[in-house]
């Protein structure tokens, strides 16, 4: 079984793209730790105390408006590369051409790129939009080919 | 391996049921961007300005009870949805028999459109709980299900 | 096919241990539930109606730093649970060598404990963010790991 999957392309595209956008996503953690230690901006009070090196920590127990962004970034991430995980694991084992298979998954992947750089510049809407919707597309689209194939109520 | 896969019972009726309730979590960004653009309520000025044609954009940067309520039933469509298609998913390749996944599968559907309708009604209390813990105790039973056919600790 | 993998020890492994942290996540759940029903703190109107018998149930829905922990320890698990059980399950099926597949897998599991011990007691920094990094680097290996063996762009 091993074997098998090991050899067939379409679940090794898979593998290699869930792998690029969930590392991307891990990457909104180092991001969001980076701007709330570089702009001491925390939410719990032992993070202020280890950051502030015995004045007072209290005041670094605040929001702040890029930080917010960021994890709002990363919110969006969780919320549509969740979908996208599992329903193209389950569309990869479903037997697609290889060639939409790639199309799908590339331009998933190129869609969550751009939709952080939209987000983090900010550049002017629709940009984030319309690459947010790129992605949930191709997710929709994989979930209706993969229910056409193996559908079982 | 594919072949074996697509003429699987179980893992056909897993893609199903586990498509349904991923799309049925996507719609909850849609739902979110609805009650936003309806009500002129945003997190980000650039979204602010896109919808506000020209006049005084930051005033509708703000929280609203609604919008907040959208996204925290998302938020726990997550929670829980993420758990049911990693556990389903190992649960699904473990050798279940067919009826008792059926079973798993399209109660756990059940809950989750249950918990929405609930959320965003609103209907009182318990009936939001009662719903969220069917998908909580049907999601645990496959876990214990799926340890003790395959632990390996 | 099914045969085979409930055969292969390194797919046991990996169903045992997201079953396990999975089902960590899902504690936290009720862990919030319990801290607002005991402390009266809800964010719905349903919710505090319920909870308070035919009083003023207004005053409980409030934030409360306690629980704003708790949901904050939740968010943190499912940021980095969710890329550990996508990237663990294309790793087990990558063929890698089953003493090395555990460490990874036994590592995390320690990792997401220690994260929520800290979190929640909470003890001095750097222990949580020893904690997560641990985790974060275990992830990362696994995803090196698989895009060595499978990588197909």
């Amino acid at each position: 079984m091993m074997k098998q999957l090991v050899d067939n392309e379409v679940f090794r595209a898979f593998a290699t793209y869930a792998s690029i956008v969930l590392v991307k996503m891990m990457l909104m953690s180092v991001m969001t730790s980076f701007y709330r230690i570089t702009r001491k901006v925390f939410a719990n009070p032992e993070d202020a105390a280890a950051q502030s090196r015995g004045g007072d920590s209290k005041k670094y127990i605040r929001t702040d408006q890029e930080v917010e962004r960021v994890r709002r970034c990363h919110l969006n991430d969780l919320e549509n590369i969740v979908p996208f995980v599992g329903v193209g694991l389950l569309y990869a084992l479903s037997n697609p051409d290889l060639s939409s298979a790639l199309l799908h998954f590339r331009i998933f992947a190129g869609s969550r790129v751009l939709h952080t750089i939209c987000y983090l510049t900010p550049l002017p809407q629709p940009s984030r939009a319309l690459s947010f919707l790129l992605g949930f597309l191709v997710t929709l689209s994989m979930a209706f080919s993969t229910m056409r194939r193996l559908l079982y109520i």
